[in-house]
């Protein structure tokens, strides 16, 4: 399908589902307003899903993993080859995101979009899906990280996994990220669309010193000169600063947005690919639930400038997926409170005393 | 058990466990800190328990419920009928805290500490316990909201819950509150340990106007000139002007300490009864988790009394035990990442660049 195809297939959500499941929630057996973020939450998955029923039981967090050319600038505090050995963790249980997924009852699906070292061996046995757009990206900071045909790929990928996903009964997605170097796109691709200076977005990803710190807000500027990406082009500013797991994710929120699927967008990562979703189409944002505030310097710039507000701010900034699940509950909490709370009336509790 | 007995049970947590548990999550397969809240909140565990695979499993909120004299002097927006209606709710399961449980897996156990109605059709149905000190306390406004013994059996009967929840095998404890007026004493109380004014403690509970919360003021103000509560003598604080379900609760929060066994606290109310278990055994704060932070003027306060960090901040403003059954998947989380993620050793992931 052709982007401008998939674009085409986004809606906003349904207002009037909206205006019915405030009016329910209003009268629910609570002070009024009293779940505080639950309630718009609640709102929100009524509009998605176009229910006073929403349902998210069914719920997987989609792990894209890619390598980077341009950790060969020495970007990054870990070697590119931790990209394959952390997908292999991903699937063997030990992971961050696995056992936390395991927690809140998500499956976790790896998805191979572009990393550096032959995976198929996980893929034949089913236990990643392989979607490789390459071998990595190339270094963006001497040219563009992918051609626009490849950029096309990642999306359509991503879009393809969420519609499969959808199909097979999901209710509830979330986005998750592995990719050593990914912060330098991810921090460039703000840089553009917001016209914020590269050092105000630019952070310490998995813990880099004061000096490469220095050298990574160098890379990028260097990055964002060398390709001049336009910010009125989305499908350019991946091209040329992006990355392959950067664009699947962009996919895949745009494929749950055109199949009326809530999203959580995990941290930085993640939320470069949900703001080049925005950029693409609109309306995609009205499906989309920030699962967290990231410690990452610039995720909060990111936030603003997809009009989110976080769920969680726990400090993590880890990515894979971790604050996206930690936030299932929350999201399934809210589903609860549309669907399965009492109103004063159907539970005979009695109201508010006359404002006195 | 008398009180001092009570108290001599509870030991602090296992330095040595905490220590063991550092070492092990500063080598797990993620970026030094990266998983944030997730790796003190999982070293507590580590110390509460005596081990480095902690289990959260089997989880149950215990929602006290009681009806406050107090009420007689207009300082809620609410009838003291709904308090008994309320109970009812829970135990019908369309009460937030029923479906928020649902969403996270625990038990919801609902304790008639002193609802001034007759709820003994329940409790022969087996869907509450029956641990009623009285009908109601009396109006703390006008002289003790209860006697030191009433207080003493408040304490005893949550402390023995507690007790027979961990004999059950309940490895991870919530509190919650019901009780239209309970906000007001737990003011009082966070207003007498404090020092505070008591304008500066004391908020819109389930949503006073202006002129409700000025006449709040005067009644918390009067309460405790009337009555002089030491703050060196925490069993006189709850009985001069606390309340039965706000005795309870601190009672269940030491029994979980003295079963070592964690507890997470809800909001005001819930903290009220943690800061008079943190008066009664300091060592107690060790085996508390503050669910979340309520939206209720003073509980900032009050978690700076108890020295916590809270979960969560979803704006919520209950009780009930949602916020701390919101929390619930998030210290499951942290259980699962102490005893479940591998090593850089373990999973043969390569470390961090040596600091260049």
């Amino acid at each position: 399908m052709q982007i401008k195809e998939i674009v085409k297939q986004i809606q906003p959500v349904s207002e009037k589902w909206r205006e019915k499941a405030r009016e329910r929630l209003a009268n629910l057996i609570i002070p009024q307003g009293s779940l505080g973020d639950l309630l718009a939450l609640a709102e929100q998955l009524a509009a998605v899903k176009e229910t006073l029923k929403p349902s998210v039981q069914k719920k997987a967090v989609v792990v894209m993993a890619a390598d980077h050319g341009v950790v060969e600038e020495g970007v990054s505090a870990y070697p590119a080859e931790v990209t394959p050995q952390m997908v292999t963790n991903f699937v063997g249980g030990g992971a961050a995101v696995s056992v936390l997924a395991e927690v809140v009852g998500a499956r976790v699906l790896v998805v191979d979009m572009g990393v550096a070292a032959d995976l198929d061996h996980l893929a034949r046995e089913g236990k990643i899906l392989s979607r490789k757009v390459g071998f990595g990206s190339r270094n963006l900071a001497r040219g563009p990280a992918m051609s626009r045909e490849q950029a096309q790929q990642a999306l359509q990928a991503g879009f393809a996994i969420a519609e499969e996903l959808v199909r097979e009964g999901y209710e509830l997605l979330a986005t998750g990220d592995m990719g050593i170097g990914n912060t330098t796109p991810s921090s460039a691709i703000l840089a553009v669309f917001s016209g914020r200076p590269v050092r105000e977005v630019t952070g310490r990803g998995t813990g880099i010193s004061d000096g490469i710190l220095e050298n990574k807000v160098r890379v990028i500027e260097k990055g964002i000169a060398v390709n001049r990406p336009d910010p009125d082009d989305p499908l350019d500013v991946l091209a040329k600063v992006g990355g392959f797991e950067i664009g699947g994710l962009a996919g895949l929120i745009l494929g749950a947005a055109a199949r009326r699927t809530p999203v959580i967008i995990d941290g930085f990562i993640s939320s470069a690919a949900a703001l080049l979703a925005k950029k693409l189409a609109p309306a995609s944002v009205d499906y989309m639930i920030a699962g967290h505030l990231s410690m990452e310097q610039g995720h909060r710039l990111m936030l603003a400038e997809l009009g989110k507000k976080p769920l969680l701010a726990l400090n993590l900034r880890l990515g894979e997926g971790t604050g996206a699940v930690l936030a299932m509950p929350v999201v399934a909490a809210a589903a609860n409170v549309m669907s399965k709370m009492l109103t004063f009336e159907e539970a005979g509790v009695s109201k508010k005393i006359s404002s006195s």
